[in-house]
């Protein structure tokens, strides 16, 4: 049980993690922090928070769990202002989709890595985002990935791990480089190809107005294009060298479409279709959300 | 009105064309063939065709109306099978997802395009396929691009559009090229680019698990991977000079993305996802399906 539970970025994220462990009954007082005030006001007026504070450092203030929820691109910042009233009482964890930038960050501030901080990821979310968006049930049988360092506390890790359990997800543990690998995969890389894609198709259209013949099939293909760009920047440059490495993997696997196009390779075109649409239902298979 | 209308191929897109006619009362007697028996007998226990035959040849006896719906791989060896007996009374469509190859195959075995051939792609479909997931309404609301040629008879487009308004479909003209190469963008490119994508995961699955970790985001931009293997092996290979062309295309905008990463040019990186949000919009705004 957590007496006091402070969020910091109270958005989709920290508004659901919020929500979910007052739902389940997992603190008492939720204090939140936000650098958008009207974010903070609504988020109260919601009863997703209990109060607010003005900035990170005063949020922190007496809290016995503290989730960190902003944009990657925004965590160092954070880590300069939490410094010098970092609480060895609490716990700390976030929710950052990369985690080698954010360890990085976070040691390079106070010199190493703090032993109560759990880096941590929910793999959930949605397309919208703001606190009005947020979900008590967000992570309701999702997957959430901590990647301690071998120096973090083995008792924090067991209450982030405690919590995230009580809020209805299902814990796994990774090293942090593996984490940012595994994302890479399935996460940034189909972002960075929606929106490349899209990007390109949109200036054909300007000419030529493709999308009056776009499908159904187009939209689902498309939806992660609408993603916040903020956010996926951020995403993108915090874990810029796994990506580069699968794009530059990719463009090979789309070269070897193009050589069988040019070469009329029939039986290897329709070996890699028929790999893929195997793939895809073995995803579909183990697939929980 | 159609006396006698004749499906050729009764799977998803023919079974859907038959009991469309039949439930906007535009025809009398449908009579299918497809290559599978089974399905022929399913499509007449469920009421979607009244008779068939067992030959396209004879099929096609008596019709005014052909709707051709099979697969853009198959469509020659079919033109050379209705050569002989083709029917300058009647009025034949196809429904390929291809125009180029189809036109050019049966210019091929006919010596010219009969002038009452009016090339077609009715812009819909489903993951599934066959005549058990022909729907009445699938083409309610959706797009068919005729792309008859200046040769083409006047009266024969007038009939064929009016069949698929009357189906409930809004009927557009173009030529042929183009509609290979919007639809390369819009559908083809995007087919490949998932088939290509789950394939390269599907192995990095096999050695570390990746799928586990991948969330509905993945789900929705993968599902084009689950099309069928041979349908789109052959859509590809009818249309692959435009398919190529637009690889090479989006491998230039990969490697501009990758080249923003390694320079740290986050500016050029926001802008491009803002403008594919930015597009995607567009595209929302006049989806109609």
């Amino acid at each position: 049980m957590i007496d006091r539970l402070c969020v910091i970025g109270v958005g989709l994220i920290g508004g659901s993690i919020a929500l979910a462990a007052r739902n389940k009954g997992l603190c008492g007082t939720i204090v939140g922090f936000d650098h958008n005030i009207d974010n903070l006001r609504v988020a109260k007026d919601l009863g997703v928070i209990d109060e607010y504070a003005f900035n990170a450092k005063d949020a922190v203030v007496g809290a016995d769990f503290v989730v960190i929820a902003i944009p990657v691109g925004s965590t160092d910042a954070l880590f300069t202002e939490l410094r010098d009233t970092w609480s060895m009482s609490a716990v700390y964890t976030d929710a950052g989709s990369t985690k080698v930038s954010v360890v990085d960050g976070i040691r390079e501030k106070f010199g190493s890595v703090p032993t109560n901080f759990v880096p941590g990821h929910p793999i959930a979310g949605r397309e919208t985002s703001g606190v009005q968006a947020a979900l008590a049930d967000l992570y309701d049988g999702k997957r959430v990935i901590l990647t301690p360092l071998s120096s973090t506390d083995g008792k924090a890790v067991s209450r982030v791990t405690e919590f995230w359990s009580g809020i209805g997800a299902s814990v796994a543990l990774m090293e942090m480089d593996h984490h940012d690998q595994v994302l890479a995969a399935t996460s940034h890389l189909p972002h960075v190809i929606a929106y490349a894609l899209v990007d390109m198709l949109g200036r054909k259209d300007e000419k030529n107005e493709i999308f009056r013949f776009a499908a159904g099939g187009f939209k689902d293909f498309t939806r992660l294009a609408s993603s916040d760009p903020r956010m996926w920047l951020d995403i993108c440059m915090a874990n810029r060298l796994e990506i580069h490495q699968l794009i530059e993997e990719f463009k090979l696997e789309l070269t070897a479409v193009g050589d069988m196009l040019e070469s009329h390779d029939a039986d290897n075109l329709y070996r890699m279709f028929q790999c893929a649409k195997d793939a895809r239902q073995r995803f579909l298979d183990q697939f929980d959300g």
